[in-house]
C-alpha cells in the first residue's frame, strides 16, 4: 500500500569517538524512507530544501525508490542543517549547530498523485505542519504514525496534544514519553498516551530494545546487543521506517504483525548504527535484511510455547 | 539434584516512596533460597545469624523445604544488619547503615551431609569467603554460579579474580560488568569475563531484563514492564535463585536451559518487587508461578520461528 512520510530532509554534521563527518544528508524523512524502501512499493515524500542541496543526494534517495515529486527546492534559500558531537559513552550528544533555513515556515504540500496514501509517517518535525499534512489528505490514511522529540514537549505542547488525539500509534523513546505524561513507570506513561488518543504507543528504549502497547497487551522487542556503535544518528527514524514500510507492504495492523514491524525495525536500525549517518542503509540487500531478522529470532526465542 | 547456596541472611530495614519496613528477614541468602525452594528438592543452606535472630524466621526458611543445618547462630553475637532508602525513581537507593556483626568473621562450615552438592550458588559476600566454600567441597559441583557487586570489585580485586577464575557462571548487573572490564559495551565486558574463566555471563539490567552470554550466543530476556515496583530490594538475589533452582531441578546446564532459566528467574523477580522484602516469595504457588511465565512468553513471542 501507499506510504507518505513527512519530516526533515537535511545536512548533517557528525562528530562521535570514531571520527567526523563533512556534511552529509540526515533528516528524518531521509532515514524514514530510506528504511522503508526495502519493504513499501509506494514511498513518498514531503519534505524541503534549498538550492545548495545536490541532486546527486535526490539521486540516491530515486534510486531507493523514494517518490521525491512532493521534496520542494526552495532556490536561493538553504537546507536544514544540524551538527551534534556524541559523548563516549554514544548515549548522549550535544547539539553543536542548528540553521533552521528552510524548515522554519515549511509548508507541506501534497501533490495529488499522494492523496491514495495509506499508511502516513509523520517524522519528527513541529506539531503544527504535522497537523497540516493530515488536514490536507483528503481520505484519512488508514494507518497514521507520529514521531516527535522532546523539543516540542517542551515548546508546543498544546499543539502536540491536540495533534496526538489524532493519530494511531505515536513513537517516542522513554525520556520523552516521561515528559510527556509526567510518569516515570513506562507502563503508566504507555496507558496515559493512550488516553490521549493513540490506540497504540511505542517506547523506544535504545540498546535496550522497543515497547509496544496495544490495549491491554505488551510486547518486549529487544534489540541486538552490539559491540560497537559506531554512530547512533537517525538509528530512531530508520527504525519507525522499518515498522511502518513492514506494515504497509503487508497491509495488515493487527497487534501481531506491529510486533513483526518492531523486529524488522529494530534489525534495520541495528544496521544504521554501523557507519556514519545513512550510508549502511542506503547499502543494504534483502538477505542481509533476513539475516539480521533471524538473529532476532535466536536472540529471543527460549522456546517455552509449551507453557501457554 | 543437590543445590548449595552460601551467602548472608541478615535483618534489612527498608524505607521505599510506599513506606518503612522495621526489620524483616533479608540477605543474599535468603532470597536465593527461597526462590529455589519452589524448583530445587534439596536446598541447602550455609549462612550465619546471631542469637537475635528469630527462630521464627528460621521456621520460615524450613517450611520452604530450606535445610538449615548449616545455618550457624553465634551465641552472644548480632546478626549482620543492612537499611536502605530508595530513591523516588527506584532504580537507586542510599545504604543508610550496615552492621556487619557475625559476618565480619564468617567462616562457612560446610556440613558433610551437603558433600554431594552438584549446583553451587555463591550468594553475594566476601570473595574469600566465597572461594572457601570451593576449597572445601571435596567434589567441584557440576555447576558454580557466583554473584558479587561493586564493593567487592572495588576493595578486594585480586581475590575476586582469582575467585571467578574458579566459576562456570558469572551473574553481575550492567554497571558490575563494567567495572569490572572497563568496558562500556556489554557485549565487550561478557567477552572480557569469559576470558577471565566463566564460560557463561549473565548481566542482569533490571526493568530492562538480563542478556546470557555463552560462547558466541547471546540470550536476550525480556522484563516484566511493572506498573510500580513497590520494594526491589533482593529482585537481583531471587532471580539468581530462580535461575539455579531451575537448573538443578532439570539437572541440565545446556545454554538453551538456562535461556528457560532466566525466564523463571525473571518472573520469580518480578514477584519480589511487588511486595516488601521477601514477604511476596514466601507466599507464591506453583500455578502462579507458571502464569506469570506464560506472561513472559507472550511479552516476546513473534511469530518469526518460519524465517530461522
Amino acid at each position: 500500500m501507499s506510504l507518505l512520510t513527512v519530516g526533515s530532509v537535511a545536512f548533517d554534521a557528525l562528530e562521535t569517538p570514531f571520527g567526523k563527518t563533512d556534511k552529509i544528508i540526515g533528516g528524518a524523512a531521509t532515514y524514514i524512507t530510506l528504511s522503508a524502501s526495502y519493504f513499501a512499493e509506494k514511498n513518498n515524500l514531503v519534505a524541503v530544501v534549498g538550492d545548495d542541496f545536490p541532486q546527486s543526494m535526490i539521486n540516491d534517495l530515486q534510486q531507493h525508490g523514494v517518490n521525491t515529486e512532493g521534496l520542494q527546492i526552495r532556490q536561493g534559500e538553504k537546507t536544514f542543517f544540524w551538527s551534534g558531537k556524541y559523548h563516549n559513552d554514544m548515549n548522549t550528544r550535544d547539539t553543536v549547530e542548528v540553521q533552521l533555513n528552510v524548515m522554519e515556515d515549511f509548508d507541506p504540500i501534497i501533490p495529488e498523485s499522494y492523496q491514495d496514501c495509506q499508511y502516513l509517517m509523520l517524522g519528527n518535525t513541529a506539531p503544527a505542519i504535522q497537523r497540516t499534512v493530515i488536514e490536507r489528505l483528503r481520505t484519512r490514511p488508514k494507518l497514521i504514525v507520529l514521531d516527535t522529540m522532546n523539543l516540542w514537549i517542551e515548546i508546543a505542547y498544546p499543539d502536540l496534544t491536540e495533534l496526538i488525539k489524532q493519530v494511531d500509534v505515536l513513537v517516542v523513546n522513554d525520556e520523552e514519553s516521561r515528559q510527556l505524561t509526567r510518569e516515570y513507570s513506562l507502563v503508566r506513561a504507555a496507558a496515559k498516551i493512550r488516553t490521549m488518543g493513540p490506540k497504540t504507543v511505542i517506547i523506544k528504549k535504545g540498546e535496550h530494545g522497543a515497547l509496544l502497547f496495544h490495549e491491554d497487551r505488551i510486547f518486549f522487542a529487544p534489540a541486538l546487543p552490539l559491540e560497537e556503535v559506531f554512530d547512533p544518528t537517525g538509528a530512531g527514524d530508520t527504525f519507525a521506517g522499518g515498522f511502518i514500510g513492514y506494515l504497509a507492504k503487508t497491509d495488515n495492523i493487527s497487534f501481531d504483525n506491529m510486533k513483526r514491524g518492531i523486529i524488522y525495525g529494530s534489525a534495520m536500525a541495528s544496521f544504521c548504527v554501523e557507519k556514519f549517518g545513512a550510508e549502511r542503509i542506503m547499502n543494504l540487500t534483502q538477505d542481509e535484511i533476513q539475516a539480521r531478522v533471524s538473529e532476532f529470532v535466536k536472540l529471543s526465542a527460549f522456546g517455552f510455547e509449551e507453557v501457554i
